[in-house]
């Protein structure tokens, strides 16, 4: 068992994850960056870049990584994936803000893509963020056998489309004004919507190192339960945190009548809940001993995160 | 030089193009309807198969199989990317027609996807397409080296992005009611928003079948310009066709006050540089002989077609 060794003790020798996350983070926003320079037309590479670079905690990078490197596969091998995750992740919030879905007008503490583009470059915006995602993992991927390649773009592909991503918003949106439905239809909408980007992070950087069927098997496990927890946190957070906190308007999940788990468990149940999926996630891990010990922070951050 | 040959004589030796064209787009619908079946939530889905599978030309992944056979490769390792390739300009034509862009009500003869299924649903059957054309690539591409499925995953990506179709669809919002500007800067929105997806097509197929650097150069010149044929004879059938005829609303360049080649050049000039340029289309594949005819007999299909 590993959680009492990612527990911050002062000790410098144990492992420091707000050190780690923030050295992370910098290479992902450099690496962004340098991702997709401005081309022509301006506006819509303007546009792209508005989204991609406003921040936000680079949790689904971070885990493509801290996977990779985990199974002994490097940083730079696995940084184009990263960078692809992120992007892909940006464009399902810029196409979820829009009018026609959420239509919510901040996100991350800034007007949305569409308040700023327009609706019709914001639908741009995203499909080309979603493009170029794949062709950034086709053409960057180097290091490994081409096999691999073919493999995280198929993992990226199906996390995004009707099995993943674009089906749990559907649910999501098929079940908004709704808010009686079970925790089980609840936790099949986000397993979709949130849990599939999340596994394919950290499925990706394990296939990127070459991972045998049971390390995919132990990582996707924890995935999901990280997944979850997520979730969980996050409709906590929309509850009890303010807008200021969270960058994006809370208490909007109430409003919108929509189903979550403090409406269904309440606060503290939902906490605990999230507290036992966390533990299950490191559970998961506990087979790779101290390697696992950046991927059991994660989780543990995951439920202990305030925005 | 080949169009002699390929102009229809009754002479049963000779190339029949209809039947050809009818062949292929049967195997290419069945292929089309095998790799969507319905799932759960069965709304996206349908939503998704619906302008999937509402008809049309087919001919993008008709020149990639015709490519990839004119260069040895089989139609069945070809076929997966074809598919893709129809799911791509899929998800381009509906987002193109949503009310924040072109708000078109009418395509192929049928509803527009967002007047069957709301906005919300259409902007999604577009991202769900969008991704599964990389997924289905990548899982279904059998046969040939990695390294060539890699590549055509790079060229499809770069073909919808910015630099492709999502570019020249901003060009084309940004032109809109301005129906003064040069032929060069209306061709540079048209090699974007439909010469880079067919470039794409052909030389998807061509990489699928090994292609050396001097066959990717021939056939991208066949293709781009049969690329530019294609929007000069789209422009002109806007004109002198009618809304029946196109399964399309008729004369809506010239309501919402577009930029066409009709407009630069007259209708009759329009015509004669749709023939010059398929004309270079076709001598591009003189190198190739007897095997180039389907690709040739494509090209005049271009240039003589009604809608």
């Amino acid at each position: 068992m590993i959680p009492l060794e990612v527990k911050p003790t002062g000790n410098t020798e144990q492992f420091n994850l707000q050190q780690y996350l923030h050295q992370k983070k910098e290479k992902i926003e450099k690496a962004l960056d340098a991702s997709l320079p401005i081309g022509e037309p301006a506006k819509i590479y303007e546009a792209m870049r508005y989204s991609l670079l406003a921040g936000g905690k680079r949790l689904r990078p971070i885990l493509c990584l801290a996977t990779a490197e985990l199974l002994g596969q490097t940083e730079e091998v696995a940084m184009p994936t990263a960078i692809a995750l992120e992007m892909i992740h940006t464009m399902s919030l810029i196409h979820d803000d829009l009018p026609a879905m959420d239509n919510d007008d901040y996100r991350r503490g800034r007007l949305t893509n569409h308040k700023v583009y327009g609706e019709d470059i914001a639908i741009l915006a995203g499909d080309g963020l979603l493009a170029y995602s794949f062709e950034y993992v086709a053409k960057n991927t180097t290091g490994v056998p081409p096999e691999r390649v073919v493999k995280v773009l198929a993992i990226l592909g199906e996390a995004v489309g009707a099995k993943g991503l674009v089906g749990g918003q559907v649910l999501d949106l098929e079940y908004e004004g709704k808010p009686d439905i079970t925790a089980e239809m609840l936790t099949s909408i986000h397993r979709r919507k949130t849990g599939a980007l999340l596994e394919a992070c950290v499925s990706c950087g394990a296939v990127l190192a070459g991972a045998q069927p049971e390390d995919l098997q132990r990582l996707s496990g924890y995935a999901q339960n990280i997944g979850l927890a997520f979730q969980i946190v996050d409709d906590i957070l929309d509850v009890t945190a303010t807008s200021e906190e969270l960058g994006k308007t809370a208490g909007k999940d109430v409003s919108a009548q929509k189903a979550t788990y403090p409406r269904l468990w309440g606060v503290e149940v939902s906490r605990q809940k999230a507290r036992e999926l966390v533990d299950a996630a490191i559970q998961q891990l506990s087979f790779y001993g101290e390697k696992a010990i950046p991927l059991c922070a994660i989780a543990e951050y995951i439920v202990s995160r305030k925005n």
